[in-house]
């Protein structure tokens, strides 16, 4: 099986604040323990790509840490786009698309 | 941890025909090896209830079997959601909704 | 246009309480004023199903009810099934898989 | 009422390709209609910034694409992230995360 990209949100609930870079940041740092996957940071979400495996204990890892920062109700969004006539790769998909506008 | 509630999607990619009802139904399927996790489908989603790892193990089953029936590309959507102040179910997160209209 | 099935969850962030179940019920109530849009609560979402421009305002209409009940950020998910090749419900695509298992 | 922040993606069904850059770049030029719009396309989504109502016009203006490019069932999710305590744009919310890390 070859690489799979997901694209994650964690959002926690009922934190008294309205901003959540804080919680954002610390998904994005946990990361850190997954080198074999690379991640990108957009505006509205973290996308990764790797082995669903590997991608999936990196959700895990992102999934918690809001509770290890006070949360006690955590919504997470998965999407995961696995294609397996060709590997697909973040890059890869962004530069067929830029190569038709 | 307690139990989690999922919602999942999932939705082969270029499979030539509209219609996904057969895939939705071998998805279904894949969930009788997962005794332990309660589903429930709808016009738009499966949603799941269980622990954490089974509901992902059912979940991952669930994303294979459109695989297994001939796609090859696969988007599968997952929403969680984890509340550890106080135990969840789904009934009992519909009933808190009714009980207040 | 045939009509559309949408699924749609609205979470308000930042409300000191990790319970959900009084905006999901003012949700609900708004969706009165559409009656031509036919509802179903389910323990992770509100499905609809109507016709594209009635459908969206009913989103839009259960979108602002956080916010009329103190949230100041919310976060609203919509998934839209659109098919046009035959007419399709809520009820026909739970019939068409259930008629598969 | 200020911008919000949208995340689209539009997946066209039963196109008997794998291969979907050819209906995400239509879904691009779509955007083109929309000046008002600012965009930003990721590996695995558009994000929007705008005006509430205009998105949701630009929305629809992409979901409609792969249905005028032979699409005969089109999935399109949509994510809103509206904020009304304070403005919020694509840059500052990456910004904010960033100065955390």
């Amino acid at each position: 099986m070859g690489k799979i990209i997901a694209e994650v949100t964690v959002v926690p609930l009922g934190t008294a604040t309205t901003s959540l870079s804080q919680f954002v940041a610390e998904g994005e740092k946990a990361l850190k323990n997954f080198p074999a996957v690379i991640s990108l940071l957009t505006p509205m979400s973290t996308i990764l790509e790797g082995e669903m495996a590997e991608v999936l204990a990196a959700v895990q890892a992102m999934h918690e840490t809001p509770f290890q920062n006070g949360a006690r109700r955590v919504m997470t969004c998965i999407s995961i786009d696995d294609r397996r006539d060709r590997e697909i790769t973040m890059e890869g998909k962004l530069a067929a698309v830029k190569s038709k506008l």
